[in-house]
């Protein structure tokens, strides 16, 4: 029986950048992802159980996606990865955060073709068993980072909390359309909110 | 051909409050409003063209389901009349209101019977066309008096924030019972909202 590295060497003869092999396979190891992370959320799931649902080696799942944070993103086919995009975001340090925060969210959502595929996502998280989506993958895998990397007290209370907020406005600014909120200039948008997730992000929080 | 006089005697001989006549009726105009108000939003949606689609007289309609705003909030089958539940919240005026409205809110929304009934209507708001329901209904009907009778200044722009940071928590703490806000007391939530709430409701918009 080939083992791993052997199945994954297999694979390798194009550049991993170019993604080699079947399509079918990649096909196939996101068709897996999605159905395990749905059943068993994100900290439920292991790469292993991805492989043996697709039928392929663990190690050919890593080939093709990287970690499981990253397998996680492509699961969820975003048009651009939240964790880069929020790099420089985090990178300034604590204050201010709330309002670059915003207006790096607005910048991408408020691009008419990024908004198609990300309130394709929104529906899928706000359907019924969508929450898990949201606490055991996203939260963990961005929101948790992102306020650990901003040196916050309590992460796990204050992300959801921010989370709480970017929600309602992305359902009534992009999916809703509520005016005046639908039509609202970003940067009066950003004046608006920003008060909000920083105190979300820094004041004290109730006992 | 009677008169809307004559239809409305012929239906007053049990007492109002007892609602009287045919239940099926009663259920063409909830469909007939239903469909209208989907159709054409609440502002665009007579008396008159809901007794047509249901095929009775306009003066039946009144008789059995009161203003159209009643038979708007009828016609979301909500266990509590917002209206109602809202009245002291406004009566106390505009200091504190935030934490007020926030208290009533989760009163409500905490009971596991109402929660139930309130998740299904929130599940149509959220539906692809519920942003009418929402924008051309509840925001006239519900939200937009709340804001006039407080006396605050643009209720248009700042009862639609209000309600952005109302379905954000009700999302995440309800339907998609995101932690620790899903397993939070009550009054931790009250004061971890109040102040987003009552910035929304008075202190300066940005311009």
């Amino acid at each position: 029986m080939a083992g791993p590295g052997a199945t994954l060497r297999a694979m390798t003869s194009s550049p991993r950048g170019r993604r080699p092999g079947s399509p079918d396979t990649r096909a196939q190891i996101l068709d897996a992802a999605r159905s395990l992370f749905a059943d068993r959320g994100f900290g439920g799931t292991t790469i292993r159980a991805i492989g043996a649902e697709a039928g392929v080696d663990p190690a050919l799942v890593h080939h093709y996606f990287g970690s499981k944070d990253d397998l996680f993103m492509s699961a969820l086919e975003l048009p651009v990865d939240p964790r880069t995009v929020l790099a420089p975001v985090v990178a300034a340090g604590v204050d201010g955060a709330g309002e670059r925060l915003l207006r790096t969210f607005l910048g991408i959502w408020d691009d008419p073709v990024n908004q198609q595929r990300f309130i394709g996502l929104f529906r899928r998280v706000i359907e019924p068993d969508g929450g898990r989506l949201l606490s055991d993958g996203f939260v963990p895998v961005v929101l948790g980072p992102v306020g650990q990397a901003l040196g916050i007290d309590h992460p796990e209370v204050r992300m959801p909390l921010v989370a709480s907020q970017m929600i309602g406005l992305i359902l009534t600014r992009y999916v809703l359309r509520v005016e005046p909120l639908a039509g609202m200039p970003a940067e009066q948008v950003v004046a608006t909110y920003a008060p909000t997730i920083q105190r979300f992000l820094t004041d004290p929080l109730p006992a």
